[in-house]
């Protein structure tokens, strides 16, 4: 099932995207794709309902971020060895761990907002990760058991912020809209291979990042083990894996976003976003 | 006021503490002491109601974390001289932010638990203040107006993982219990100055942590303008502002906690926590 959520920031409604790609409402069903919409038991009934049934909802729609709530946004920082390569890093020996705040996250298609005195404001398209199923000291084996489903995430951060003004990487990855979630939470079923999907994004049409999450350094399935080892996962909650190489500050010279500028990018099989810059009152 | 949760985990119900340390129940006025509650508007009600009608609650009651679904625990790193300088680190020359998981949110004298694999859990008194009107791009002259009030908390800390396994803090920050919180929100109209504030903890009865918010590197005022030009803080966000010196790595040898002890620490007008360690399955 690809999820979604659709309607006006704050009062958006439980949906899924049918076959013909039009949105069908499940308000009949679930109250929201939030924590309680994301068990094993309830994924199943959903999965058994008669989506031609299902009514269609018209017009044009905004689509909120895929889940609702989520209380931890973790993110995995260099975890693709060619993107360790252009940011000057060496391949962490274990998986480095920040936080982005979770009010960070928004539609995949909402505007993103360039910080009060941001001077390098950068993307990343990620693949993110969400947690179904309670996960504490869980083996890699059994890891994917306790994933809900991936979607698409723009990891936007601002360089400056993150790496210039003092320690600790979330400085620069919690500004607000810093994190667009989605079009679609696509459930597990549907994504039998996680490390095996292209992804790209594009600036004003130029094409900057093009990769696939074969090359990540840690595995979804690895790194779920190995955050259970640090905090239990709880349902709702985000892992946004890490980026392929091609984001603005391993460009030669460095490329940075104005305000006004499209954002374009996506993952196979999981949907695309899009976004327009504006500059922070 | 003293605004408290107490109950069962997970089925806390608010109240307030009065003259007497007795509590008495608010549940006929609020749902819960939440981001809701913490409006000026809704904390000036609070404040006309009179005490001695509210209902008494009876018996031994388990005190919850004194604020509820905090989406956001952004903690202050090296923030008193002194503390830095026993651990080895330089006064940081702008605020170093990092975040715990909110899931690590426990109730003041709920159990803590020792990790598996932690050889360095270590504790910290901290002055914890929560946010109660949504801030962003504010003056340090205008920043206590969006607080709501202050509380203990205990910012446990995996050495270990927070140091030796690779990148950002939050991996030996964001473990299980390791945030303890409360027992009550004291409003800020109870507390004329933040940065006069004594505060101490000490493990078996040996007092190993004594100061004061005096010696703060970045006083609240600052750190509240500061955060607020890289995110957005909202009602309920728990900033927790550093700690004094004394902390387990400081000492010679490093002494870390173990299962069995016992944890005491307060802060004075703030009230006193208790933990007791255990070793997690």
């Amino acid at each position: 099932m690809k999820l979604l959520r659709y309607g006006p920031v704050g009062h958006e409604r439980p949906g899924l995207l049918d076959d013909q790609g039009r949105i069908r409402s499940l308000a009949d069903h679930i109250n929201d794709i939030d924590a309680a919409a994301l068990s094993a038991e309830n994924l199943a009934m959903l999965a058994a309902l008669q989506v031609e049934q299902l009514p269609i909802v018209s017009g044009e729609q905004r689509i909120g971020p895929c889940v609702a709530n989520s209380r931890k946004f973790i993110c995995i920082g260099l975890n693709y060895s060619d993107h360790a390569a252009e940011t000057g890093a060496v391949v962490p020996p274990e998986p480095i761990i920040f936080m982005k705040s979770p009010d960070a996250i928004v539609g995949p298609d909402d505007p993103v907002e360039i910080p009060r005195n941001s001077v390098k404001t950068d993307w990343e398209v990620e693949l993110g990760v969400v947690i179904g199923k309670t996960a504490k000291y869980v083996t890699e084996e059994e890891a994917l058991e306790y994933v809900a489903g991936y979607c698409v995430i723009n990891d936007l951060s601002e360089r400056a912020f993150q790496l210039e003004h003092q320690g600790q990487w979330c400085k620069g990855k919690s500004c607000d809209t810093f994190g667009p979630t989605g079009p679609w939470l696509v459930t597990r079923d549907e994504v039998p291979d996680p490390q095996n999907l292209s992804m790209w994004l594009e600036v004003d049409g130029h094409r900057y990042q093009n990769g696939s999450t074969q090359t990540m350094v840690y595995g979804v399935a690895y790194l779920i083990a190995y955050l259970s080892r640090f905090m239990s996962l709880h349902p709702g909650d985000i892992i946004s894996t890490g980026t392929p190489p091609g984001v603005g500050m391993g460009q030669n010279p460095p490329v940075y976003l104005q305000a006004g500028q499209h954002i374009r990018l996506g993952i196979d099989g999981l949907g695309e976003q899009h976004q327009v810059t504006y500059a922070a009152d």
